[in-house]
């Protein structure tokens, strides 16, 4: 299905004016990035990388397409036939996926003509500011499950497409499976579930639910047991799956009083491996008060999937920089109050000795890097260190992920999850946050984008 | 595109233990309501409904369905073999789409076999969850603009296809316009757009930028005036495009003293006919702040796309009613605590003399829907009315919608949108809501769930 009608009808306005300005091919730089972190937020996760590069392939205008905006009549004819030769052409470096982010990190840089890397906002917009906006609550809820299996069941209180992206999102920041089976086909996340109240209510009796429910899955099944008396259903249980019995799921009243109780009683009735698992609306607050009750995973669902209350995390895509009149490359960029935009094509680094980030260090200009290169020998020769000490302290962030219009990776959907899952978990361990601190807090390391000004955050 | 995976394990695993039970086939109801509205909201607005229809009619399993649902091996042949031929067959009433809806409002009601109603409850929830909370919030902008048309331009801010979703519900409840593209296609919601701060950026001037954008979509169009100075700006474009310029766009700053500013300049310039259009984070808060300024229509995005703070209205599918062991229907309802269900069918009433509301009256069982039957002839009676006062005075709100599995409305996307608006403007109509008192309140009318009482409220 093709994506590029996904997108704000000013942008083809625009690349109509631009065309018969004749600056259309000027080439360009769109970078992403955001200028702040929600109140609270320690860091952001990029996620949805993998899926951009997915919808950018499939931006083509095909005869739906252009019979439609021919129909709306905005466009010439010389537009509409531009558009149906559209194919990407350009090149985008951007952070890999599952990797942190902090204010002005430009975790995507779109380079090409004017004309099709205008085209692109929306659609990438959309897809890195949904799946960050999950990623980024989830990473805290994963950490503040300490150890914990997480399981991602959120979809039903969100767009139908968007559950399958959420799932994605949360699998790559470490929940152990998902809900969802359109997440599990698409990108091999590990499909979990246990039962509805309707499942019981459906029989005369509990008991009989709970017998068709261990005939039909085994004893290893997990139970809910709170559609009557949460005791009661505890007992049946037991005594129809025996000692075995996988789980029982809680799903109402106060989780803390209910989980001491029902590990109690389970120890009691010899099912000291049952385990107990936890819904209804969780978040990273809420697991944190959970810290020491007896509950062994828990599903997560609203608070995850409509990113804990922070849903869009503000992602913009500006034009850095431009060809000029002149044919050289200019930075650009906007002076309006209270939203201005720091010009230039940037390169970032995270900063810090073997496994610790101390600084994001993001350059605008090639002066910036060249000052911080020489910083950077600098402080080789002062430490006598062998050059391998700078592979370890400087990590380049941005990634060539489009060359020329061919895409570099050729990861399947599952492997891209797999990688990003692997990223994340590496770029966390890099902050060594401490969990017991809570999910709240400053911004976990600056911004830096004074070339000069790296060498204090290596001393 | 099959929907049918768009659904949660756990609804196929309680399908396939109710089957090996023998009570798979048992005539159930669930039933959509919400327990309560967020804080503030005094009407919640129902939308979704036509998506939810064509979702079930694209819920098949097809091969590559069954062959994932093989693969996670938690299926048996026979369950596989049910899904392969699965269509829905039963019966489905609901809310008219665009209608309002109060805690407990059964806005959707699903008939059939257990079998075939389960399976439908994350890709109903989903659909009806994500469109009624934008829709419940951009009703209340577009009251806060006070007949100042909004344009809906949050796609960026959300997954690429719930922007699509959000462009629909937010012309549902009276949006004039969306800058979305897909959405103009597929429900043929006006596209409106403007320009960019990229646009500008592209040119070595300003002035240029300006002068292609007219020269390309005539005089009428919008300009872009906050990337560098505002009333430079606006001179150059009235300069350029004369006193019929279509208006300017202030996207930054303070609204309320700029665009005083540019009206004032507008109006020395002679270009009085030009308007002006904001846009910035704009929510109905910041529109009721906005309500005294110069300011003729308002782009909204995040706030409206993503539920303004409430992202997800809490949409439940509960089991109320099945077949018993008796062959007969029997009321059914968990009693967790903090969640019990109120069990049986229900039938639902708006209530109140023509053109207003003044009461939810939802009825959980025929016994409850015969005193009210009876409560409103006695009340005929009594007022020696004609047979048109009851229909006057009380509207029934569930309409068939499948019937057997066969869908009742033939619209086109485009016609549900509009039908639906209609529907939304007439029912926010007889809540009779004073404008002037803020978006805020208290839930504007009772739900009643006892017929005796119905009669108190037409006194």
């Amino acid at each position: 299905m093709s994506t590029s009608l996904m997108t704000d009808l000013y942008e083809l306005t625009m690349l109509r004016a631009a065309r018969e300005a004749g600056v259309a091919d000027r080439r360009s730089v769109f970078e992403v990035f955001v200028r702040s972190l929600p109140a609270g937020r320690r860091y952001g996760v990029l996620a949805g990388t993998g899926r951009v590069l997915d919808a950018i392939a499939d931006f083509r205008f095909g005869e739906a397409e252009i019979a439609h905006l021919r129909a709306l009549g905005v466009l010439d004819p010389d537009t509409l036939d531009f558009l149906s030769g559209y194919r990407f052409s350009g090149t985008i470096l951007g952070y890999e996926e599952g990797d942190l982010f902090f204010p002005t990190s430009p975790v995507l840089r779109v380079e090409g003509t004017f004309a099709e890397a205008v085209l692109l906002e929306t659609v990438i917009l959309s897809i890195i500011n949904h799946d960050s906006s999950v990623a980024s609550v989830g990473s805290r809820m994963v950490t503040s499950a300490r150890g914990r299996p997480c399981i991602e069941m959120g979809g039903r209180r969100v767009h139908e497409e968007a559950a399958v992206a959420a799932a994605r999102a949360a699998a790559i920041v470490g929940f152990a499976a998902t809900s969802n089976l359109a997440a599990s086909q698409r990108y091999g996340v590990p499909a979990a579930g246990t039962a509805a109240h309707a499942f019981t209510l459906l029989f005369d009796e509990e008991r009989e639910a709970f017998a068709a429910q261990i005939a039909a899955q085994g004893p290893g099944t997990t139970l809910l047991v709170d559609t009557y008396d949460v005791e009661a259903a505890v007992r049946t249980g037991v005594e129809l799956a025996g000692p075995h019995l996988g789980a029982v799921r809680l799903d109402s009243g106060d989780l803390v009083a209910q989980s001491r109780l029902v590990r109690g009683l389970l120890d009691e009735l010899g099912a000291a491996s049952t385990k107990i698992t936890a819904t209804s609306d969780l978040d990273e607050h809420r697991l944190e008060e959970l810290a020491s009750s007896p509950i062994d995973s828990f599903g997560i669902g609203t608070r995850l999937v409509t990113g804990g209350g922070h849903p869009a995390p503000g992602f913009v895509y500006k034009l850095v920089e431009r060809e000029g009149a002149d044919g050289l490359m200019h930075p650009v960029g906007k002076r309006s109050e209270n939203k201005s935009t720091l010009g230039g094509a940037k390169r970032a680094f995270r900063l810090g000795a073997a496994g610790t980030a101390r600084a994001e260090l993001v350059l605008p200009s090639a002066a910036e890097i060249y000052e911080f290169e020489r910083e950077l020998m600098d402080e080789l020769d002062r430490r006598e260190a062998s050059p391998l000490w700078t592979e370890a302290t400087v990590r380049e962030l941005q990634v060539p992920l489009v060359v020329d219009g061919v895409r570099v990776d050729r990861r399947s959907p599952a492997e891209q999850v797999a990688h990003a899952r692997a990223r994340h978990a590496a770029s966390l361990a890099e902050l060594g946050l401490d969990a017991d601190a809570g999910p709240d807090g400053e911004v976990a390391i600056p911004t830096i984008t004074d070339g000069r000004l790296a060498a204090a955050v290596l001393d």
